[in-house]
């Protein structure tokens, strides 16, 4: 069966996924039986593309690399296309949700997760957007219309975390789930060791682009606030709201801190967490010195990482790379192989 | 649907399955949907048990903390029975083989298993016998009866590697694993760190149980090779043998060469790894310093981890705890689940 996909957001991310998408088509047939076509990609600002047969996605890539934008591909039409409408206009079997996440109100990923799920297609999101402020309504529609919602790539992109704790780790009980979930500040920290000032640290992650030129959401925890959302919402049952989460940011984070840290042996990290004591489920996101021999000391740069406490095996820690489009477009197809029902 | 177990050994391992089952019935019930029954424990010099309507596993457990043997127990026999005799007179849906591992041959365990998915059982072995000698051969039954092996905790007891690489990081392709996957050895070395000499940490690591009284297997590397060989026919289905690993233990490793290494920022690290390049795999078992940064510096004491370099998302690395009885038995229930179908 030839998987029919739907891809909301065609910026870096939607992007990065039609790229690995066209890359590895041979591969994910040949080892996984997974085919596909991609039958729409939907773009407020890039432009929307519905072919029943299937996209070009060479040709996909080929425009977003010369324009930035689809506009110029034979059939396509200007956006938005609300979701339901085009959902109706074209079904698909999986829809991919790459759109941006408002900490707020949870828009646009979480209309487009209820536009998908209510069309009776499967869902994956890499956005926190929708699945940060109500996975729970987001999973009793999908239990309604017998699809799936998956999210690997909402919390640490492609890194394994919930596939990890659904799959692998099934049988264990979690008790507490927390590590380093923002590679910006992450990555400002590290910075900060080798001898940079927090403005300087923080520049530079702009220029790289791990920041954007407002960097509230990170320097703030709001980014990992909003993954211990997720986290304390899946592992845990418990809805949260960012409001809730015990949330303190980096920006109070001097030189004189980090120095002094690293001459004692630890380092600063903003550490994000969830964690369930007799009922009561505990949210936060803070910056704490932690010893050089603590599984989180060697995450340094963009990395991500989380150390689950679980009851038949204690501590497993899962290190890898943060944000990037390939790595995130990756967290996208192994939830997608995993709904098309791939398992080994 | 009741799923069938049996149970080859009954050891610390098979004790402890026994133990884990029988706490987390419930748990697994209502989770994972997950019911069983025990059919049948057998064991070398513990005893034989046959029930087919559910071996009494708190009795058992009795019987093993109080006598170290099933053999007291009403309808039990001396062993052994041979696999397949036993398997014709009480068919199991999965058969758990917990034998222990003899390098060269692979037995009891690769018998044990080609008796079990001959019978048209699914199999999940702890035990690096089988899986390390002849993984392709019993993939190749499995196929042929339409039944699946599972092996997960034959490399890093229940810490995810195998289940991870199937199914959260599917869609990846690998290029390398190498990591610690012998506790026993980590503990030594950890313990040269803190000053003690090879003869001490040696004998401290017997006292603790972590060494066997001949200590060859682990120190020279031989437990590690062979896990080298299932990742190597399991990640790039390239059969190698314990022989054709690179192989060098850590018997060579002087008081000095740990604080040298220490006193440069490093730490020495028994390194076991597979890793394909150009058609060519490399498998090898090293003593290797490795800097204070280096994911796989933070892994102490009995722990093992693995890093998987892989082409969508670079490289993660997972840390767990070493081999014990529940860390071992989790691994042997996560694969239980996946045969049964739970896919979140």
């Amino acid at each position: 069966m030839e998987h029919r996909i739907g891809i909301f957001g065609c910026g870096t991310i939607g992007g990065g996924l039609v790229s690995l998408l066209d890359d590895k088509r041979g591969y994910l047939a040949e080892k996984y039986g997974f085919e596909f076509r991609v039958c729409f990609i939907s773009s407020l600002s890039r432009g929307v593309l519905v072919n029943p047969g299937g996209v070009d996605l060479a040709d996909v890539r080929e425009n977003l690399r010369r324009n930035g934008s689809i506009l110029g591909m034979s059939g396509a039409r200007r956006g938005p296309v609300p979701a339901d409408e085009l959902l109706r206009e074209m079904p698909v079997d999986i829809a991919c949700d790459t759109t941006p996440t408002n900490y707020e109100t949870g828009q646009p990923s979480r209309g487009v997760l209820e536009a998908s799920l209510s069309s009776g297609a499967n869902a994956v999101t890499c956005s926190k957007g929708g699945v940060g402020t109500d996975l729970a309504g987001l999973k009793a529609i999908a239990a309604k219309k017998g699809v799936k919602i998956r999210f690997e790539s909402s919390v640490m992109s492609g890194t394994p975390l919930v596939s990890l704790v659904r799959g692998p780790l099934a049988g264990c009980e979690i008790t507490r789930a927390e590590g380093i979930v923002n590679g910006t500040t992450n990555y400002i920290l590290t910075k900060m060791e080798e001898g940079a000032d927090y403005a300087s640290a923080l520049s530079e992650a702009q220029r790289l682009g791990y920041a954007e030129t407002d960097p509230t959401g990170d320097v703030e925890g709001f980014d990992a606030a909003v993954k211990v959302c997720i986290m304390a919402s899946e592992f845990f049952g418990s809805h949260v709201r960012v409001p809730d989460v015990e949330r303190v940011g980096i920006t109070g984070v001097t030189s004189g801190d980090v120095s002094k840290a690293l001459s004692e042996g630890r380092r600063i990290k903003l550490i994000a967490g969830v964690e369930r004591d007799s009922g009561r489920v505990r949210c936060y996101v803070q910056p704490r010195a932690i010893e050089e021999s603590h599984p989180l000391a060697s995450v340094r740069g963009a990395a991500n990482a989380i150390s689950i406490t679980t009851d038949n095996l204690g501590v497993v820690t899962v290190t890898g790379p943060g944000a990037g489009a390939r790595e995130t477009a990756q967290g996208i197809i192994a939830d997608m192989l995993e709904i098309a029902g791939w398992a080994g």
